[in-house]
């Protein structure tokens, strides 16, 4: 079993890590309101540092190492958007940070990733060859290993973007995220049951990788077969130290087909004029999917990330 | 000789059209401020309702009407972003509008502007038959002409982004806008001269439709033979009210080719994470080209707009 962090702890992480994040803004469209028929807010994450909410939880996990432990630097694996959180969070600390990356990787993110002074281990592209990388970096260096999503210091961390919004709108009634690995809406989940316990929170995520809802309906971790989804970053699946919280205060996942991924991209791109990566728009897809059951309901979405590659959008007429 | 307007009034314009469009967020990007060697922030009018600067001068031509002319409405001629704003504007405040678009202009704009309660008159699409149309519109209903950018009323609101970006950041050394019809560099030229005299103002123009930049160097009004851009904001050409101002107040007009318009809209989408239209980039694309003669600089940017058509990105890897 694991310890449910208590409401102190999810405002002592917020305390905590918010002179090196980003408070970012929350915007809304009349026009998306009318769509939905309720008032929904955007918690923009995609304006966070280096694109997405990932920063909170990194910058928050280094924090909470022992000196001796920030000596030796931090390892993790991640092909995505925590790998390069890691970097900077560990940049802006002067930690050192080694991170093991996919030789499948676009070079883009690579060069994030060097550019916040980040150490690339590059390893095969499957998750056993990451996990070994890790491992083998990590007892080289003696650096402490921080799992992208299943890390209570990173749940906790990525919980302070619903820690920001729930300051701002503290009469939410529904909160939305997507669902990937489970960091996002363990940490979300948990700030909302302390600080607006009415509030009920709710997942999005794409059919191709509906491994959390499944895991909520079997009530063990399930794995996807398949990845084959524009919203990369929720190809990876909950562990144990996120799952216990999502089965405790996530309310339900609702499951989106791609094309109302795009839909919900578009929606907003053109109406709230922000770059906001597929994954992200899973939340919203969600909601507009179900929106009969949240009419006139205070909604707040939170925007995971913006980090898209402009020369691949999913857009056509 | 037209009168050139005061402090007074250039303050006065933002005190009756605050409450009727968005106070925007000026943002800014470490890496584009590394990448330009000075410190730069965007006035984001892509967030402002119906999606730009334009908004901010027909809501001012609107209000300064008197109630005879409010009941018998407005006419313009736009195939662009001031029949939205027209439109939405003149809804906003009771008064019927009659917009004349061509016969070409995107279904998409079409809808914004019947959404928004305009009436649309079809046309021709040539420069003529738009203004005839306007002319028979006018006369029919008693409608009272508002140009798109060569009125000094819609010239003063158009100014009015530039009088809070000063009030937010009043240190500003220099501040590029794009350059279309001359609205808007015209009045924030004006805005900055009575609130930061010393700031000077630049503007950012396609080599393919650099009538501005000619006009400056004759003396007279110049015309484009070509409209071959993908800033399709920027192919009308200045008038009579805006180009005195124009030559009194702005320092230069710097022109771009189209690779470095769209090199400076990928950085403004990748970098700042929002949706801004090829136009709002010119002026940064001026800037990125000369910035070696603004290195350090404290400079302000206005970003005009963010209404794109999301299957048509210029995109390209």
């Amino acid at each position: 079993m694991i310890e449910i962090p208590s409401k102190e702890e999810v405002l002592a992480a917020h305390q905590r890590i918010k002179s090196l994040v980003h408070h970012t803004p929350v915007l809304s469209s009349r026009l998306i309101n009318d769509i939905v028929g309720a008032q929904v807010v955007f918690k923009c994450e995609n304006f966070q540092k280096m694109g997405a909410f990932k920063m909170r939880g990194a910058t928050n996990a280094i924090l909470q190492l022992s000196s001796a432990q920030k000596d030796n630097g931090v390892v993790t694996h991640s092909s995505g958007n925590f790998a390069q959180a890691l970097a900077l969070a560990a940049y802006n600390l002067g930690v050192k940070s080694f991170i093991v990356m996919p030789t499948t990787a676009p070079q883009v993110k690579k060069d994030a990733v060097v550019g916040y002074g980040g150490e690339i281990i590059e390893c095969q592209p499957t998750l056993k060859a990451r996990e070994h990388a890790a491992k083998i970096v990590g007892q080289r260096h003696q650096a402490t290993f921080i799992h992208p999503s299943n890390d209570m210091n990173v749940i906790l961390g990525q919980g302070t973007a619903c820690v920001e919004l729930l300051a701002e709108h503290p009469d939410l009634e529904v909160i939305f995220t997507p669902v990937g690995g489970g960091g996002l809406i363990a940490g979300t989940a948990l700030s909302a049951h302390h600080l607006a316990p009415e509030c009920r929170v709710f997942g999005g995520e794409p059919f191709a990788v509906d491994d959390a809802y499944r895991s909520l309906k079997s009530g063990v971790i399930e794995s996807n077969t398949s990845t084959n989804t524009l919203a990369d970053g929720l190809k990876t699946e909950l562990g144990d130290q996120n799952f216990p919280v999502i089965q405790k205060y996530v309310e339900k996942i609702i499951r989106v087909q791609e094309s109302e991924i795009v839909d919900a991209m578009r929606l907003i791109w053109e109406r709230l004029k922000i770059v906001a990566e597929p994954s992200a728009a899973v939340a919203l897809a969600a909601l507009v999917k179900h929106k009969a059951a949240f009419q006139k309901r205070r909604i707040g979405i939170i925007i995971s990330g913006g980090n898209v590659d402009l020369d691949r959008l999913p857009f056509t007429s």
